[in-house]
């Protein structure tokens, strides 16, 4: 029986602890900032036991998931690290892998190597919480794995082996062409999402919002689904992964400033339609 | 029985035919620029009768109802007027609203008033053409009248009980307010989903594109639904309304930038969620 300990205990962890308990042979460990969320956790069965005591929760622990919100997760890292056991695997879910990658490798480096692994399980909801955990939100999904000159050959391996168990199919990329293309496919979408709205409720009035509820087309309910989704937790995502967000954002601005100041081409909205059905296999 | 000719014979024409065939009480005549299209809404079953011919296809009618692609909508009928019986009701379902309603009413004006109202029923899909009619296409939708100081009293009344009669909500509204909240919250977001769309492409780079859909989410694959949509249409629909469409975008440029600069402040993302729950009936 290994032991893993879940630190962070909302949808991304809650949903891990549950995938472990069905698969079995993993004695699982939370550690959560309040005992509620603890007890939560217990309740929905994704857990064996859970402390708000990082050093109760870490001892004897072969595998560390650091499940918390991106801009959490070095801070509580350095404050844990002197109780994580020097052999366990370290891991995170973040959703930007760079500056978390580079902390983490130096928080958790041995003599030749780190015992971290970074990882991108593109798994999530706009529902959060353990609340809305799943024990198969990782099948299926796209479970990106940071591979830098750092990276230990075996613990990369392991973290492979890890994720595979839990339903996920495994990309192992450098942090910064992950930050790079997550920033285009999904930053940029929930930055769009935020700023559409914005846009409506500016534009619209005070008067005219109710009218823009009722004209509101299903473009426009698709463009803003994930609209002011955890302004917390994407206040971090966005912040952490500034350049590349701005860079997306830059490159979105020219394409759509394009549009307008070239008169609508046919060919550019044509070039879009392509692209459209490459990237959602419509053609 | 009346009679009505229906001229353009797509997606929005096509459901019409078949939603009036569906009630009873109408004669429903075709008017294409192709026979094949005729013959297929024929095979539909979206009419009792087609022309490639106009004055065959308008002679006798009651009611006319534009539903070819906006920017043709106003050299047709410049072509037609000769042969639109004096005493019918003309319409349009086109998705820009102030330059067709001025022009159209113009082409159709009587000595005090005009046998015009523009309507834009606000049903749609990806899929165009009569092969992806359905007779409940209006069912349910709003479908916005426009009211000018020319409209006939007696006329909009009419159009309402036509638009009533195939499930449609009637709003009544200025044309330029129409313009300006359909350029927000459909014209915007169909922009923005082809800026978008080319920005990964651009962003990407050709090798990188695989790795964009690899890694694409869900936030990503909804803000892109309609990107690439019939590009002459579109093309179309943000050239006629041009100058909403420019507004639009750059009050959602002015606060994507805005979030930007700022910092993601959690503040802005906060109020996206609030103005988000409101417009969805999710609070």
């Amino acid at each position: 029986m290994k032991r893993i300990t879940i630190v962070g205990l909302g949808l991304m962890g809650g949903s891990l602890g549950l995938a472990l308990r069905r698969r079995g042979g993993w004695r699982v460990t939370g550690l959560a900032r309040r005992s509620t969320t603890i007890k939560e956790a217990l309740r929905a069965g994704a857990l064996h036991e859970g402390f708000i005591d990082p050093a109760r929760a870490l001892a004897g622990a072969d595998v560390v998931v650091y499940c918390s919100p991106v801009d959490k997760i070095i801070p509580l890292a350095r404050h844990h690290r002197r109780w994580v056991p020097a052999g366990a695997l370290v891991m995170d879910v973040g959703s930007v892998k760079g500056p978390i990658v580079r902390e983490m490798e130096k928080l958790f480096s041995g003599q030749n190597h780190t015992a971290f692994v970074g990882a991108h399980p593109m798994a999530g909801s706009e529902k959060t919480g353990v609340a809305n955990a799943r024990e198969d939100l990782y099948q299926g999904t796209v479970c990106v794995l940071a591979k830098t000159p750092r990276t230990d050959a075996g613990r990369l391996v392991q973290a492979s082996r890890f994720w595979k168990s839990v339903g996920a199919r495994v990309r192992v990329l450098d942090p910064d062409t992950h930050d790079r293309v997550v920033a285009l496919v999904s930053h940029l979408p929930h930055a769009i999402a935020d700023a559409l709205t914005l846009a409506v409720g500016d534009g619209a009035g005070p008067a005219g919002v109710r009218l823009a509820k009722e004209l509101a087309a299903g473009s426009y309910r698709d463009a803003t689904r994930v609209a002011g989704a955890d302004p917390g937790l994407w206040r971090g995502i966005f912040t952490l992964n500034d350049r590349a967000v701005r860079r997306a954002v830059s490159l979105f601005s020219k394409n759509l400033n394009g549009l307008v100041r070239q008169g609508w081409r046919v060919g550019d909205l044509r070039r879009a339609q392509r692209l459209n059905a490459f990237l959602k296999d419509l053609s």
